[in-house]
């Protein structure tokens, strides 16, 4: 007997990790979206509720299932694996909105994820992927994986528009730091706020950057992933809409940050750091993003965190 | 006592590496150029000879010392650390002009290795990069180390601005074919035409590539190299001004090529290729460059080719 009913936990991610706009992505723990999904006698896919991890009811999002990631990215596995039937959708929303830290992502994995129990063949992980793109797509403005791919495969992850993403190595002895000041970006108006070009300069050292960043991963040099993680190119164009970013990234890097940027399009802001010195830097990064009266969360993650699951 | 003579051989270079434009570079076998410094009564440095491997008289070239990568980049070194008294300098042209093999850097390699070998405490090898670097800046109109590395430290070398050169894994299986045209394409002149600008789509899609190439010689994922191995910036800029690239790089792709594009400015054209199929893969190329009436030489190289050496 076919399951009538599946939910799938997506965790939060860090997009473009600083160095790598639209190409890399990281998963975090502790935050993350729950999506249940439901056969049901009516055709088509609806969304029954959209709520916070403490139950209360989510009124920022449409409860048009056309108009969210979720729903969108389960509709879009649903139709293209010929699954027979409706679909009931509930939400909870772990990941703040907004917010820079994957949450429309989230949404659109543990959606597919969910679904995706529900076919007769489920079809293996990886495969899952352009699925979720399809529903992130709607909400971030651009067909880019860097939050999907990490949410869904966990880990660090590059993916590359074109190439199969692929699970970069992580040493076990670097953490990240997320902080989530209380403040809204959103993803597609920043994305079509950046500039349409870049210099062949910048290109060039920006890419560099990114090699180095990767052959940093893969050879455990700590040294070289201090040294390239940095975002010469969209980091500057998006910091001034975070009022706090100049502060937190200045308490991250004398902390004694491998790197710090902001996630995907803001506000959050992450740092990668030694585990042992991981929670003095969240201390210090907190501190001083309330020192400019904006409040904020954190989370300390391993580079190598879960992604997507599915829960009993 | 300390030498009163010094010769080093340097080897040609594939610049870019398609995927790489100014930050990856790949050493190659059997062509490079050999440089011997002497000590010199005379204060300064000066040029003595620049001949060809067969011992012919090269006109093509300055014998002015500030206008040759060799004793530039020799000058810098000697200049730098301390060395007494003054030099002379024949040069073995090996490489040839405008061939878009690294000829220039060659040059400032051997250059620099021969010279180190004369000062009272010679250098690590790593530490002459910067001084290459010199000599190489003048014959190419930017600093950029693409081929001075992989001709200093051999094999796939990652280089990009402000971050030290990395030597990358290579696969055994894996070969470069590399074919020179008898056509002649000015470095700096080509870099002048090449446009100031990219989209930030091609930024996106380039590094894109050029991370999982690299991720590719880690975990020796020939399909990722396969996949990754492409210019989409650079290679269409240039390969109008070479009328043989179209031909040859067509026969390189039907021959089984994992990746072909130009190396560096061209004419030059390099395809990499599983050991088995080199030389099936470089008869067709040659063959292509040839009906079209264009003459040509090639070299098989493993990736992992030696870099600079002293000669007894």
């Amino acid at each position: 007997m076919t399951s009538q009913s599946s939910t799938a936990f997506a965790p939060a991610s860090i997009g473009n990790v600083g160095v790598g706009f639209d190409v890399l992505g990281l998963a975090i723990a502790g935050a993350g979206d729950r999506v249940t999904v439901s056969r049901s006698d009516n055709a088509g896919i609806a969304i029954t509720s959209i709520r916070t991890s403490d139950g209360e009811e989510l009124t920022d999002l449409s409860r048009d299932a056309d108009k969210n990631t979720a729903s969108i990215a389960a509709a879009a596995l649903w139709q293209a694996q010929g699954g027979e039937g409706g679909l009931t959708i509930d939400i909870e929303k772990g990941v703040p909105l907004q917010s820079g830290m994957g949450s429309s992502a989230a949404s659109a994995v543990a959606g597919v994820v969910a679904t995706n129990a529900l076919l007769d063949v489920p079809l293996p992980t990886e495969a899952l992927l352009d699925y979720a793109i399809e529903g992130e797509a709607f909400a971030s403005g651009g067909r880019h994986a860097d939050n999907v791919a990490p949410s869904l495969l966990g880990g660090l992850v590059l993916c590359p528009p074109g190439l199969d993403a692929v699970r970069l190595p992580t040493p076990d002895t670097v953490a990240s730091v997320l902080v989530h000041p209380e403040l809204r970006v959103n993803t597609a108006e920043s994305r079509a706020g950046l500039s349409a070009t870049v210099t062949r300069e910048q290109w060039i050292r920006q890419q560099g950057l990114l090699a180095g960043f990767v052959t940093a991963t893969f050879s455990g040099d700590l040294s070289l992933m201090r040294r390239s993680l940095k975002d010469l190119i969209i980091e500057p164009q998006r910091a001034p809409s975070v009022s706090c970013f100049e502060s937190v990234s200045r308490a991250a890097i004398e902390a004694g940050a491998i790197g710090c940027s902001l996630s995907g399009s803001g506000p959050s802001i992450f740092a990668l750091i030694e585990n042992e010195q991981a929670e003095r830097l969240a201390s210090a990064m907190v501190d001083a993003c309330e020192a400019q009266g904006i409040d904020c969360q954190s989370w300390i993650s391993p580079l190598s965190s879960p992604g997507a699951a599915l829960e009993d």
